[in-house]
Formats: C-alpha cells, structure tokens, sequence
C-alpha cells in the first residue's frame, strides 16, 4: 500500500499509528493511505516561519514570480502522472483531472507573469504620499508588507491541484511560506504534485509544507501574523474560524465555502436561440462536470414561467443522456463523487431537497443510476439529478442546502430582473451567479442588483458565446469568493489575491525621509 | 434627572424598566439615565434596512458628501453644549473634550470632501477591464457595491463624539445606513450630539439610528450583508466576533481593541535635542491627554540603555508636575478616568506591571493622587503614572496587559533597531508605534521591521517638529486599526474606509456590454 508522507521540518516524514485509507471512488479499493500522528505541529509551524518566511521576504517580485513560474512548469511536466492520480483516486473523468490540473499550471503561470511585471520591488507602496497640514513637512504614506507568518491552507477534496496551486500563488507572490492540508480522501494527488515541485528542487526550504492527513493542534498555535484560508463546507469553516485564538488573536481567516449558485434566464431569450444554447450548456456542464463537485456549479436554474415547459424538457433529455460510470472510460462523461461519506450526502440531499412539497425529481435522484455491469454494486455514483421547484420561494431546502454533486434545481421567475434578485438572494450569499440575456438594460438591472450579494457574475450572451468559459471556471485575474453563506472570503483575482497576506500601514514622518523609506517599492 | 432616549424607527423613544445611570467621573453623582429596554431590535434593523439603505443608495457619492458637510456642520455648531456634557459625564478637560468633538467635525468634513470629489457616481468601477482570451468579446470588470444590509457601530466610551463619527463618515459615504451604539457610560455626548443632527432636519430617515444602553439581540440579528465595527476591550471584541451568526454568515466584523503602542527613541538622539523634546511631548501628551484614555496612547517607551536614567529623569519630572483635578478647571491638565470600573481597571492594571520583579513605579501608582481639597475623597482619578521595566524581555504583564489610563512603562534597548522591533512586537499587534531619529538608515530599518505589526508607523523627527500632531491623534486619511491583539480590523484611510460597507464583485461577459453596464461609476 502506497503510503502518503508529509513535508514538514524541510523533511518528509511518515505519520505514524492507525492511518486514513484513500480509496478509489469507482472500485471502493484503497489506493494509499496517510497520518499526521506523531508530527509536532509546533516545529512545523516554527520552520516555516522561522525559514520559509525570511527566505520568500527577501526574494523581489519577479524572484517570487520565478519560483511560481517554475512551480507551473513542473505541474504541467507532472500533467500525465497527475490525471491518472485523478482517476483512480478523485474518480476523475481524463477531462476532469486535466481541468483541475491545467487549473493549476494555469494558475501559478498567471501570477508567475504578475511577478514579472511587479519587477525588483519586495512590497508595495500603495497610493500616493499625502501631505499634511499647509507645510509639506508632514506626510502619510500606505505600505502593504509582507506579514511575517505562516498561510495555512486547508483544501477541499474536489481540486486537489488547482486548490494548492489557487491559494500558493497569492502568498509565495505576497511573500508569506504555506502550509497546506488537502482533504485527506484525494491527497494523494496533492502529494505527488508537491513532491514533484521538490524533486524539481525549486522550493526555498520552508517555503511549502505539506500535511496529508489530520491539521493536529496547527490551527490552534496560529497567531496575529499568521493566516488561514479554507475551503470546504460552512459548518467547518464555522468553526475553524470560530476557534479562540483565531478570535482572540485576529488571525486572519479567508473561507469559501457553501453556495447555492444560480443561473438566470433572461426574458428576451427564446428557444433555440444561441443564448439559450450557450446556457443550456453551462447548466449541463456545471451539472456533470467533476460529478457536480464544483464550488462554483449552478445549483438553482432560474427561468421566466413561460419558458419553464421548454427549458424543463431541453435540460431533461441532455441530462438523462450522459454517460455516468468508470472515469477511467473515454466515453464516460460523468464519473462517481469522491467518497462515500459524499454519496450518502449527497443522496440525503437530494430527497431533502424533494421533500419539500412543491419540489419534484424529473431526472436523475437519490437511488444508484444504470452502470454498466462491469461495476457491479459498486461505486460512488450518483445520475444527473433535475429537480423542479414550482413555486421558487416556497421551494423549502433548495435555497439553503447545498448538494454538493451532479444536482440542479429548476424554478420559474415572472420575467423581472427584481424577482430574479429577489429570488437568487434568498440563498444568503453566493459565489457566482450567471444571468443570460441579449437586453443590455436587463443585463444591467440583473447584474447591479445581484453583485452586492456575490463575488463574481457572469453575463452570457449571443456575442460572447464562442469565447466562454462558462461561469464555473475560476480565472486568476477575477476576485472567486462570496458574501454570507459563501464564506465571505475573496481570493484571486490578481493582485487582490494578496491581500491576506500582508499588513497595510500607514507611515508618517517628514516628507523627504518618508519618501526615501518607500524608494524601492513597487507603487500601487 | 435627564432620561436619554433612543432614535430607532425614526423616532426618539424611551427605554422600559431599570435605567443605567450615568454619573460625572468628578463628583460620582449621576447626571443622566438611559434604557433600551422594550426596544424591538428586530424593527430597529428592519427599519435602517428598507429605509435607511435605499434612500443612501440612491444617492450620489456628491449627494452623501453633502450629508457628510451638514453633519460636519451641525456637530460644529454645537461644539460648546457638547464640550461642556464631555466635562459632566466624561471627566474631560475642555481641551479633552475639544480634541473629541472637533475630531468629529474633521473627520465628517474629510469625507465630505472625499464625495465631492467623487462627484455623481453611486459605486466604484475598480480596475481596468480585463480582456480574456486573443478575441475582447469577453471581459471582466470588478465594481464596488454598497452591501444592502446595516452597519451596526459599537463604540468605546473614550471618544462618544468622535467615535460615532469616524465609523459614520466611512458607511454613509459606501451608501450603508447605521445603528449606533456608544458605550452607555458617556452616551450623553453621543445622544445629543444625533438629536443635533436630527433637529438639523438633514438625516434621510432611517440613515443614522441610536441605542442608548445595551444592543439586546440587535448582533445577534445580524446576517450576509450587515456589518459589526466594535471599539473597545479586546475581551469583548473577541466574545462579539464570535457570535454563531456572525461566523456562520460571514457578517464583516471590524474590531479595533487593545494595544501596547510604543515609542522608541532612537540611538542618535541627544538629551535637550528637538527630538527628543518632541518624543518627550509625546509621551507625556499620550499619558495625560483624557487621562490616557486613548487606543493610541504610548504605553511602552524604549530608550537606548545609556539614555535610561536621563529619559527616566525628564520623564518623573514632567508627569509628577502634571495638574490632576476637577476637568472644569481651566488649571487641570487630567481629569479622572471616565468610570468607576475603569478607576477599578487601571489601578488594578498598575499593580499588576508593577507586580514583576523587574518592574518599579517610578512617579504615580495606583493609590489615589493628591487633590484639590474641594474635591474630597471622590472622583475616579489617577494620577500621571511612570513605570520603569528593567529588563524589556523580562517585564511581565507590561507586553500584554493595557492599563487604559494615564500610565506607560519606560524600559532599555540595545539601540539597535532590530532589538527595538523584536521587543515592540512581544506586544503581539498594535495600532501604533512611535520612532524618534534624524537618522535616515535607523528610521527605515526601524520603520519597516515594525510595519508588519502595525496599522501605523510614525517617525518623529527635527525637521517635522513643529507640524506634528503625534501619534496619538488618527487622522482621516491614514488607516486606523492594527493586527492580533489590536483586533485586526482597518477604519479610516481615505477610501479605504469604505471596504467595510463594500462588495467587491466581479462582473464577466461580453466586452463592450460590461463597459456600457459601469459606464456610470466612478472608476478608482
């Protein structure tokens, strides 16, 4: 048995007594194992505050930037390796683990180029100088400097590429050394990918320490300078954030996590139109894609009344056509979700979902879908699932329970840019939502009125059709977080995306010596 | 006896049941009474939320910085009533109590000033668009959205004027309407300080609400798009932050709280230099203004070991000649500390850095000073206090304990900054930290070591003597807030004020679309 190690203390080291089993999703066999027992978490902290940190400090800009650069580099050089990880471990479909995957590379090259550009500077300036009073002999100037902790990164299960790789290339660019902790059920994607970047002998020692396996006492010996971005369900971001010396101590907290995504469309768009096509299509992939598993994956399809037959039937014969089975099939187009544990959740939240009485299954639903026979009985699979809500705002859980796989939920709305709003925000806060439309002032009302309550909207039209990635992908040049139920964190989204990990001060003093403090950093 | 009532619904109502007494810290007899008993928090919420937001919203960064002025305006206008309530109820000298209410002014006017210039726009347009792939059909834009919940505003008894208003500038001017709380024990201020604004007919119903006594259930009401800015001990700030709907949705918590700010003197000043007369000022301003009542005040002094006994001297000499007595009197330099339990607290406190093997009382303590005679054997007052802390690494409490009056702790360093930077931080996050050099290489180095542990770093020096305000005064266009135990939080700095009250969305789709969607915002 593969069994999975941690880096910590610039060593890879093997935890010791009972270990986690990872298990492949489509056979239910175990593929490795992984523990932290016996690691002291406190040495691990120490070391990576204590060198990761000095060492990324005194690197510039573009000295970060090339150290993500060669981190993309050796990811896409591990591209092969990694998608069969996906497979057998994530229950991956090829085209699955290859987004994940080409997420990362992608990712870590956007802010490599970020670096670049930022030059021979270490910090920012940020603003110009003001003046205070009638002499110009007082003046104030912003920093924003690196913070001198540690980025504790907790991942979740469904990106365990692009989740490293998303919240690494904000705090190696920032200047801050990561500890991250993938989910433990598909770490050992994770792990090869991390052990391919220090076979690479590109990583500062401490610039990166992995944990495969239980996060120990780690959070609880966090302190003011230190910083802990998670992502994964509410309830644990609850309480990880929740924890005293995170309260007591300020540190600082970034989560994503639960969000009932919507996508809206408009009243302009008729059938068959290449707007409709184009969010037919969203609908379905974010559906099917990664078996649902997507933070960003449309849960709630918000339709005018009369338009609800159409989309009802379009959305029903493209879902009970994919292909759902062994990932490792070429035409499989939907492999199982990860665990077991997410099975049985997802299950559950399916008929939570239908219990509510205005609430039907059209396609898909909690029982094991047709498999080809080879699987026998096993495996975490789950059908593409449409429910319709007839009334969307008696529609009981399906404002506020998240399933968390191939499920989506129809609605019908009046037709108004107010009720579409009305309706998206019952979900208390989102990540992204999508509106579909060719009317510029529609787009207009949907778009202002939806943004106070999400990170990211999407407008998919006619013009742009051939060019979308859709509103489930996450671009390293756009904020991915969202308000309220969501988490209320904010990463990417380019230089934004460093924010967590450095301190803004305000610096006053005699003009010229202030100015001569701020000579070499990069302004902004 | 005065019954202060609250401005909730849009009108001014008094509490049910038992009144909280408010005395004069001079004469311990009770001036005032107030109650928020009976309140319906729910209504109070409800109504800045369906009243106060839209009408803000639907007004002009211009239009809000006019509301700014005519606050600005009005709180001037009652400068002398609200100067003579801060002697009755806040044991403020008039100069105290002058640096309080004109604070208010400034700060309002700041942001007046700020929206002018701002002009028509209602949100911000942030950053250029970001083309997508080789065709611009598809873009990204970020915009800044005012949140459509309330800013509920819990402030500390030290500043009932100006508190209220550095947190209202930076709401109004996002378009968030607010629900403020000033700590019931020098609330009068506050409360008529809003019925000015009120009898100025300016308020748009529902912007500005009052709560003179306990908040009830208001926190615990709170959901995705209200924010909670709280000044005040960080036991309380740590117990609100962690309130289960606050964590489960993500309500933006902004906490300002305790902190051991310092003031170094650096290695090359000399006794009866320019700059050392203005690190002395400094110093004893930050010990004896509103007896110490200041988040920003000095609490630790680091002097160059050689300079221990000629600092220790100055100092013993200035604070011992310090007039403590009734604030009414134009002779007294420290009135008495606002209340009986922060009589209780700081006396306590004193005892507490004093009780270190290497700590000693040089000038003050915690018995009562000696006083007019007139005064009797009342009123809450504490005389200027001096401690020296032999071994700065070995002085107790000193690094983790804010005594919350007019005492700070004089203690050597190596003269080095790293020494000076390395027993700063033992503080674990302030809001400021004072260096004073005319050395170019040590106010750097010094500068930004303690960047990172800061919201602001301020250097003294000759050439800005005479302009300074020192570091105790906040000043609206530089950032106030610090990391760890100062509570993590940001207010103030310009437009950086306005984060708080904002949602950073991303908005993706067709080129020209987007550009046409913020054509009417402000871009920054």
């Amino acid at each position: 048995m593969l069994r999975l190690k941690s880096l910590v203390g610039g060593r890879w080291v093997e935890g010791q007594g009972a270990h986690a089993a990872l298990v492949n999703p489509t056979t239910e066999e175990p593929v490795a194992e992984a523990s932290t027992a016996g690691i002291d978490m406190g040495e691990a902290l120490a070391f990576a505050t204590e060198r990761g940190g000095p060492a990324l400090r005194a690197m510039t800009f573009a000295e970060r930037g090339e150290l993500l650069r060669a981190a993309s580099k050796a990811v896409h050089a591990a591209r092969e390796e990694l998608i069969e990880i996906g497979i057998a471990n994530a229950g991956n479909t090829r085209g699955d683990a290859k987004f994940d995957v080409d997420g990362a590379s992608g990712t870590l090259m956007a802010y490599a180029d970020l670096g670049k550009e930022l030059g021979d500077a270490s910090y920012f300036a940020e603003g110009e100088p003001i003046a205070f009073g009638r002499s110009s002999r007082l003046s104030g100037q912003h920093v924003l400097v690196p913070r001198e902790g540690v980025a504790v990164h907790v991942n979740a299960f469904n990106f365990p590429a692009w989740g490293l790789a998303e919240k690494l290339a904000g705090a190696w660019l920032a200047g801050v050394p990561v500890i991250a902790k993938p989910a433990t059920a598909t770490a050992w994607m994770t792990a090869r990918l991390v052990e391919r970047l220090d076979e690479a002998k590109i990583l500062p020692p401490g610039a990166l320490s992995l944990l495969v396996g239980s996060a120990g006492d780690l959070l609880a010996r966090l302190g003011p300078q230190d910083a802990l971005a998670f992502t994964g369900g509410s309830a644990t971001g609850t309480k990880l954030r929740g924890g005293d010396n995170m309260l007591s101590m300020a540190v600082r907290v970034n989560v994503e996590a639960d969000s009932l995504n919507a996508a809206v469309l408009g009243p302009d768009v008729t059938r068959g139109s290449e707007t409709y096509e184009l969010f037919l299509a969203d609908v379905v992939r974010d559906a099917t894609q990664k078996a649902g598993q997507k933070c960003t994956a449309i849960r709630r399809v918000l339709v005018p009344a009369a338009m609800l037959g159409a989309v009802r039937e379009d959305l029903a014969d493209r879902l009970s056509s994919i292909v759902v089975g062994d990932p490792s099939s070429d035409t499989t187009q939907t492999g199982p979700v990860a665990t077991r544990d997410q099975l049985r959740d997802v299950r559950a939240g399916i008929d939570k979902l239908a219990s509510a009485g205005s609430v039907e299954v059209v396609v898909g639903g909690s029982s094991r879908p047709k498999l080809d026979a080879a699987l026998g009985d096993r495996g975490f699979f789950v059908a593409p699932t449409l429910l319709l809500a007839k009334a969307a705002r008696a529609a009981g859980a399906v404002h506020d329970h998240e399933v968390f796989g191939p499920s989506t939920t129809l609605m019908p709305y009046d037709g108004t840019a107010a009720d579409a709003v009305g309706i998206v925000r019952l979900g208390q806060g989102g990540l992204v939502t999508s509106v579909y439309t060719d009317d510029k002032a529609w787009a207009k009302a949907a778009a202002l009125g939806l943004a106070p309550h999400h990170g990211r909207v999407y407008i998919g039209s006619a013009k742009m059709a051939g060019a979308s990635l859709g509103p489930g992908t996450v671009l390293p040049q756009m904020v991915h977080g969202g308000p309220g139920r969501a988490g209320g964190g904010e990463e990417l989204g380019g230089l934004r995306g460093l924010s967590l990990y450095l301190q803004r001060t305000a610096i006053q003093g005699y003009g010229p010596l202030v100015d001569g403090l701020v000579a070499g950093a990069k302004r902004v």
